[in-house]
């Protein structure tokens, strides 16, 4: 599928299970990283911030497209009690981060931007997520053997707490995962 | 977590994504397999089904059992039209399967019994899942490259078709993989 794609595909994305994602689409892809300023306006709210940094992301990395490139670039925010949570910077804020997921549900946003030198296309997927209630030595013992620092929300939903602590989801897993393939893989095909 | 666990793991499941998902939970285990009989009344409906089925196995292991020993047996099934979707027999089946599961909803209910010498705890999780219409092309490409004959419904959430065709699921990702690990780390916790 896909498979006479006009595009050569590259991923400007440091996130593994990003990488995992589309490899598992049974896409072939290049990496291409730069380090880009995640910063937005303020008066940005849900799905609108990884939209806008999906965006972002992309315009860092126009000039050196090549006219057969389509490259991907992708955000995915948490958002709980009407503000963005997002990577935590040291354990206390793992903890209270993960304390205000306990027992609550949260929204999950993931915006995606597909871009070549003469198109774009950007969209986004939001995925409800139930956490049951986490105790404080769960919540410990989950930062302290997987230092969730690079995650938004400060968890993995593909690792030890994701298992434990999701009671159900409204919506995609993968996007929660950081990447709506099923959508990714529906707009390139109609690209 | 569970670290003082006071039995030994044996999980009875031929199932590689099982076994993958007790690994994530963090326990040890050892597998003990048998080729059980997976026949069950017809007059079972929905869950029923598996929670019949994953007590039938256990059975079967019951009199190897040691008493430090904690079995974990598991059934999945996919429900559909009001019947339920086994594993294919043979191409013509699978791509029935999934032209059946296209564009629609189904339910996939998973069974759990976990047993020592003294006790037995069987409970189950259900999760309904949403496919987008597949074309005949995606369909048999996904059957004759992933040939899914060990599968219930001729998919597996977490391989290519997984990727492309699910919009959207209520409840638990995992239970769709075949074990709903969080309530399997509840009933652990509190056996």
């Amino acid at each position: 599928m896909l498979q006479n794609f006009p595009y050569k595909i590259v991923l400007a994305s440091k996130s593994p299970r990003r990488q995992f994602l589309i490899k598992e689409l049974g896409l072939d892809f290049e990496l291409r990283t730069l380090d880009v300023d995640e910063s937005f306006p303020e008066t940005l709210i849900r799905e609108q911030i990884p939209l806008y940094l999906s965006e972002h992301k992309a315009s860092e990395f126009l000039s050196d497209l090549g006219v057969d490139e389509l490259l991907i670039t992708a955000d995915t925010i948490v958002w709980i009690n009407n503000k963005v949570m997002n990577k935590p910077q040291d354990r206390a804020e793992a903890i209270a981060m993960l304390t205000e997921l306990s027992g609550n549900k949260h929204e999950v946003f993931t915006g995606v931007c597909l871009m070549t030198k003469y198109k774009k296309v950007t969209f986004f997927d939001s995925t409800e997520v139930y956490f049951k209630q986490l105790s404080p030595t769960e919540i410990e013992y989950y930062i302290d053997k997987y230092q969730p620092y690079d995650k938004a929300g400060a968890y993995g939903a593909q690792e030890w707490i994701g298992y434990i602590a999701v009671e159900k989801i409204i919506g995609s897993y993968f996007n929660v995962m950081g990447l709506p393939v099923h959508k990714v893989y529906e707009q390139l095909s109609k690209f």
